[in-house]
């Protein structure tokens, strides 16, 4: 099985090194990675700016291609002009805090998994919900088991699978359970400050407001120590609102042509 | 009416000038938009540095604030610490080039519009088809129109309007149709140069696969000369997937706790 790796967190990122370990136990690995930190970054790509690859060594061995872009552009290069042909699945991770409910939005990690479903290849972002974390060893095994039940399974073409794992020790894991994004999200503050020079700058911060209280959705699970497993893809289609604004008569808005 | 106008393309572009011109018929305006262009950013968001808040001019008038940030961090400052209360709706745009099918995944003129919609203000994006588009008039005149309908029927929150409009004359729009996110995908190319130092670089070109002929879609409709109006959201829950993963029993993956 041919696994291609990435993250948001950087190539040097202690998360990645744990997510490797475990995946070379089950398959040839290709890490391909943002040479530096790339968290919040959402799906960006990088098309002003041509990207250069380095290989990257850690104790002396290889261990994989730096990309200095974001992550969704080390997937596109990575499979086009590093692996040439696509890897049987792609896993991005394990990054450090949960990328539940709104975070699915901004994250990185998210948008490497998401990359490679547009590109059809099965994909699997994990993350572990603690910004310091102290436990990737679950969160990579959990990758490892799961990555062949992806392949066994055969994931739908356009669909990835969202994995938040709690920090904890394997033991102190409540279960696993396959869940809906949640709706939680941010009351962002923005924290006025001054420069040196008596000019204001603007810092985000904020609280994620908690508007999930059921185990079927990612968020709660996670708190109630649960692994959280969620498909999620990329049409974004309303197709409530789409059936809703038949109503709108949209047609009428500019003179017909016959 | 309060309308908040950002784009991705940044605070001096002529698209947001001729929305602005347009919106201004109708409502109580403000500009906030990026410093600089800030196309395919996605959803980014600004979380390791800190925001700047610049006033500026055109033609020696006031026309609206520039952020040093991404079209998502524009909406969030702009409502949290410029406007402070919420505006009736967002338009952002009118982006050069058109945000149809995957493209609207990399886009941070479609992002400002859903992070007004995450932050339960209607909003609308909008794009003309064409990279350097000869024809803004209509499109900012048809902003107008829908700004004016998404009010009136008060779209749902956490849904956003996806506006694509053919760089054409009025007189050659073919009509106005409701449609679904297209399926056509970039075949992603990365041409390889040589710096002047002889040390390669990669450039992402590319031609976009058209997997869309019907009517229905954004992609098709703005090909056959009709504006395309996609209602989109930011619950990426594939559920059909989630209905047939209830058969993986990822309950039975790790030892369940009693």
């Amino acid at each position: 099985m041919k696994i291609l790796i990435s993250n948001d967190d950087g190539i040097d990122s202690t998360g990645i090194a744990a997510l490797a370990k475990e995946l070379k136990k089950i398959g040839d690995v290709t890490v391909i990675a943002p040479r530096t930190e790339q968290s919040a970054v959402g799906h960006a790509i990088t098309m002003k700016f041509p990207l250069r690859i380095t290989e990257y060594s850690k104790n002396g061995d290889f261990f994989g291609y730096a990309i200095d872009g974001t992550p969704a552009d080390c997937i596109k290069i990575g499979i086009r002009n590093i692996m040439k042909t696509p890897p049987d699945i792609v896993v991005s991770g394990i990054n450090c805090g949960s990328n539940t409910a709104i975070n699915i939005i901004y994250s990185g990690t998210v948008s490497a998994a998401r990359e490679a479903a547009i590109m059809d290849v099965p994909a699997i972002a994990v993350s572990v919900t603690n910004h310091d974390p102290k436990h990737y060893e679950y969160a990579a095994k959990f990758s490892a088991d799961l990555t062949k039940l992806v392949v066994q399974h055969k994931l739908k073409t356009g669909t990835l699978l969202n994995v938040n794992v709690p920090d904890l020790p394997e033991e102190e894991i409540a279960g696993v359970l396959l869940t809906k994004q949640g709706k939680s999200k941010w009351d962002d503050i923005y924290e006025e400050r001054k420069d040196p020079y008596g000019k204001e700058y603007y810092w985000l911060t904020g609280n994620l407001i908690q508007a999930d209280n059921k185990l079927e959705t990612d968020q709660f699970a996670v708190k109630q120590n649960y692994v959280s497993v969620t498909p999620i893809h990329f049409d974004l289609t309303d197709y409530e609102t789409y059936d809703t604004m038949k109503e709108w008569h949209l047609e009428n808005m500019s003179k017909q042509k016959s």
